[in-house]
Order: C-alpha cells, then structure tokens, then sequence
C-alpha cells in the first residue's frame, strides 16, 4: 500500500551499512551520513543527525545491525557480547523516547532467540530491524486513516508542532501522516506549522516536507499561537509523542504542553498521533517519564548564529508532558482513543 | 531621584542632533546612531533601531525636534508646515504602540501655542520632548514601587516576555522596573526571560540589561514556559504594554497572550506595568488596537541565519491583544488597577 504525499525517507539500510538524511543540515543542504558502527549511530541520535521517537527506534534498530557486522570476526558468545555492549549504549543515546528502548528490546528479544547461529546473526537482526522500519509506516498509513476520520469535511487549517512527519519516522509520518491523509481527503486547506525553537524542527523539516509535496504550509512563532487560535483560524492541534503514560499523559517536544492549555482555551480540540511502540505502559503517568535537558547553547543561539547576551543562564527542557485531561484524542495504528485515561489505554492496549 | 539597578539609557539629545543606541546590533554590538531628520527617525522606528512603546513616543518626540532644527531657515509659517507634515511622517512609522501618537500630539500642542515664535521654536519644542523623557523616567521608577508592593516577599522568580525595559522606555523600564525594584526588595531572586521570537528581545535585550547590572537571568524559549509554570518555577508574569484599551484589554508583544492563559490555567499571577501614556481609552475594546503585521522574513530567519525552508508562508503579527479578565493587575505611574474593567479604568485616569 502507497499513499499520496509520500515522498520522504530519511532512513536506508544498503549493502554497506546505515545511511541517515542529515536532518540538522536540512533544509540548506541535503546531505547523507554512512555510518558503520554503533557508536557512530548512537551519536547521530544524540546529536540530532536523525530525530523523532519513531526514527530513533528505527535507527537504533539499524545500529544494532551495524554493531553484528562490526563483530562479524569475533567467536559467537564474544559477538553477542559486544553487541549487548552496543544495544546498552545506543540505549544510553537520548532518554526521552520510548521506541529507542523498545526497537532495542525487539533487537535483544531477535538476538538472545534460540533460532542464531553465527552464520545468521545479521541477516536476523537486519530482518528484524527491517521489520520494525516498515511496521511503522504501514502503523503512519493506518494512522493517517483513523486521525483524519476526526477531521470535519471543512475542518480548514490544523496547526502542528515540531516535526511528526517522514523525517521523524520510517516515513509518511504520524502527525503528519494524519495531516498528509486528511489534506489529501480535501478536509483541510491549509497547515500552520509552529517553527519549534530551540532546533526549528518546523522551519526547517515540517515545512520542508509540506513544500516538497505541496501542501501550503505557513509558519509561525510559538508565541503566535494563542492569536492564531483566538481568530478562529485552526479546528485541530495534531502533534506526535516522545512517550505516552499508562494513564494517557503525553510528553512531546517542548512546546506542546503550552498549546493544550491554549486548544482547550479555545475550544480547539488537540490529537496526538503516536504508533503503539510510544506507549510506555511502565510508566503510570507522565511524571516517570524522563524529560530529556539540552545544552543552554542552543537557546543562545540559532541557525549558526550567537542572539543572545553573554551571562545569561538557559532553561533548555527539550520535552513536557501534556496531562491526559487535554487531550482529546489519542490516534495509534489500532485506532483512537478519545479523553483517555488509564481504562481506556489498558483497552486500547490490550 | 535615582534608583539601583538603573545604569541604562537608550536615547540621548546631543546638541547636533538625537543619538540612539541601535538595539538591532545588541548585544552583539554597541553602535549609536546619529540622526538628524525627522525622516531618518522615522526610519529608525519602523526598523527597530528603537523599539518598545514609551521609547517609541520619546525617540519620535526628539525626530519633532530634529525637524524644527532641519527647517530652520525656513519662515516661520512654512516651517511650521513642515513640521508638522514630519509629524505625520513620523506618525506613519508604527501602527500598535499609541505612546507615539501620544507624544506626536503633545509636541503638535507645543507647536501650535501662542507662545511659539520663530526665535524660540527649537526650544520650546526640545523642552517638551525632554520633559516627556524626564517624565517617562520618573513614571517607571513610580510603577516599580507600586508594581513590586504587589509581589509578596518570597515572591522567588517571576517571568517577563519581550524587553519593557530601560532600553524600551526613557531608562529603568515598565516591566523590568518593577523587577528591578521587587529585586533591589529582596522580594525576587531570580528573573526568567522568554527569548521572544522572531527578533528575540529577551535574548537580546532583557538579558543583557539584568547581565549588566548583574541580576541573575535565564533565558527560556516561548515553548517552555508553560512546563516553567506547571513546575511551579515563578509566582508573576511581569510583562509591558503597546496599548491599553479603555477596558482594560492589553495589546502586547506576540506571546504576551498565550503566556496570561498559561498563568491563569497555572494560577500564576499576570501584571502589566505601562505609563498612563499606554492607556488609549479612545480604543472601547483591544479589538479596536491595530495590530502590526511583520513581514515574513522575521519568522524565516534568526540572528542573521537563513532558517526556514524555502517556499513556506509565515503568518508575523507583531502584537496580540490579551482580555482584561486574564489580567491581574494594571500598574501606572498613578497606582494599581486590580482585575481591570471600564469602570475602573475610568477611574484611574480621572
């Protein structure tokens, strides 16, 4: 199955290892990392040349499939061994998405299963690493369907936040596969994207992968979002997820928690759109979930270039946590859970 | 009078002519320019060389001065008729900020009394412009002491957006007054700053006006200030104002509204400090304030830096317009309105 406005990849697997769209270059230049080691991808993750919940699983997932080949010389019980080694790193990489954890636990399952043999060991994690990268997009197509089935036939514009799109996942997108399927439907004209400081993910990828595939897409300052939502100009917030709580509690890119408050302000109703692997039932609500700090140096600056005055502290969160009173509607490949709660995500799990 | 914590000026009349501190270069930079038409103030507005209501009023009360000056050797009736179309130029170069048709008026009062002469034109219209500098000086140091009486005395951390501050005014500042006398009281310890998309304001200017005098001050970007609130990290939201309506609605920097929701859904409490210059009791409603829209490059780009992809929209309202009922309190150089309405407002500036 194909789908209409999907035309972005950013992650391949090819004869010779792991290639990665370098997303901190994009949209100036469009150029492509070949890594071969796990400790290279797990700096790649962590320096944000790949980023999105979805695409740090898929990656990681890779990573381990790298980390096979660069054993391949070693005896049987050294190989997975090292290879262990390198899952417990490219766990260490970033601590907020859940799908990094669980791409890797799919990764460890595939490599302690009775079935490897010396002579298998890659092409079984490569298999499976495949298999996680491809059930994510079928999960976006299947996604892209339910989160539209939401939208009003004249729903207008949506509003989204960082990047929930191909570039953030094995391809299509969560978000905005939902925004893809419901733009492609004809029930919206229009999408606001928010620019997402400190990194800019929506100047630079959201609108990117809109303006590839010409969708109109109009940016706007975080700041700019109440107003947007006071003049009646958008009917959804659509966004994706970094982890989704037992109870329904959604953590996502800083900012997002400010546009719940702001939706419910106004009557705006707020969708998350997160494949099943995002949710985290180990962690009872969003308070267990880890919230990733960065570097003050990214908000001092921006594009390259130093803004802001020497002396100045930084608050950098590079996540919040949405409470699931806010949220209206939770979107996964098994279909929607509106107002959830923990009843309702068991349900849904189950 | 002088207070601590009030080391900063902005706008400086020399004899040969107006001198600002061009606040696009900081803090990168310490350029002052020199101007000497009215034309050139006026552009030195509309770009941002000087920015921030009152100093926006006083800078175009000297840009009068500067005119009476260029057209000096003109007769008495034509120069005044020169004047006064520079007033209109310089009217023409702001739209939201009603200190500078406040100011323009009172210098087109001086202009047009009966004891203007050709002989004592310049100064009389050099004595008004400073009074109104003077005047808007004392009135922060005014509202400093009344807007910090409203903290309480642990009151710890306070937020304020954009900068109100010294370079924002004629020295000490709206907003940042207050902060600085409820500091200068023990009463803060620390100040967050949004770094105020898309010209970074806070970054730019509000850090380096608490660096220089050495108050602590963190830098957050506008996304993150509602996971500030949910953690409970400041007790007020301390912002300025462009124009105040005759019922209490309160246009501000872009993000000043989003933040008065945030506060109230977090129970943080939300103060406007503004001159009663700000108070535009002509506007029934802040849906009668004109709000400036930016043109689209601001939103692409970032310090100088090429952000955003090519081919996308930006939507760049300068300003929004926040509800008196989100507004906790209204501090003027003449006292507190609390919870504002008409009558209240009626009121005060009787």
């Amino acid at each position: 199955m194909t789908q209409a406005f999907d035309s972005i990849r950013a992650i391949f697997w090819k004869e010779d290892g792991l290639y990665l769209l370098d997303q901190r270059k994009l949209p100036q230049e469009d150029v492509e990392l070949h890594l071969t080691t796990a400790v290279a991808v797990a700096e790649a993750i962590r320096d944000m040349v790949v980023r999105g919940a979805p695409a740090i699983g898929i990656t990681a997932a890779y990573g381990v499939v790298t980390s096979a080949i660069e054993h391949q010389t070693e005896n049987f019980s050294s190989r997975r061994a090292s290879i262990l080694k390198d899952i417990k790193h490219l766990s260490e990489s970033r601590p907020t998405a859940v799908n990094l954890f669980w791409a890797l636990d799919k990764m460890k399952q595939c490599l302690e299963s009775g079935q490897v043999t010396g002579d298998n060991l890659t092409q079984l994690l490569l298999t499976q690493a495949q298999k996680i990268h491809e059930e994510d997009i079928k999960a976006n197509y299947k996604m892209g369907e339910y989160g539209a089935s939401l939208l009003s036939d004249d729903a207008g514009a949506v509003l989204t936040h960082c990047n929930a799109g191909a570039l953030a996942t094995g391809g299509y997108g969560t978000a905005l596969g939902v925004i893809r399927s419901a733009y492609g439907a004809g029930k919206i004209k229009q999408v606001f994207a928010d620019e997402t400081r400190p990194w800019m993910q929506g100047a630079r990828l959201t609108a990117w992968e809109f303006v590839t595939e010409n969708i109109p897409v109009t940016l706007l300052c975080e700041g700019a979002a109440a107003s947007l939502m006071q003049q009646g100009k958008v009917s959804w917030i659509i966004v994706g997820s970094d982890r989704i709580a037992a109870n329904g509690d959604v953590a996502n890119k800083i900012g997002t928690y400010s546009l719940a408050i702001l939706a419910r302000h106004h009557g705006v109703k707020f969708m998350v759109a997160a494949p099943i692997s995002t949710i985290d039932m180990k962690s009872a609500t969003g308070a267990d979930i880890p919230i990733e700090q960065r570097d003050a140096s990214e908000v001092f600056g921006c594009g390259g270039a130093r803004v802001a005055t020497d002396g100045a502290q930084a608050w950098n969160p590079a996540f919040d946590v949405t409470p699931a009173e806010l949220v209206d509607a939770i979107v996964t490949e098994k279909g929607i859970v509106e107002n959830p709660t923990l009843e309702k995500m068991q349900l849904h799990m189950s």
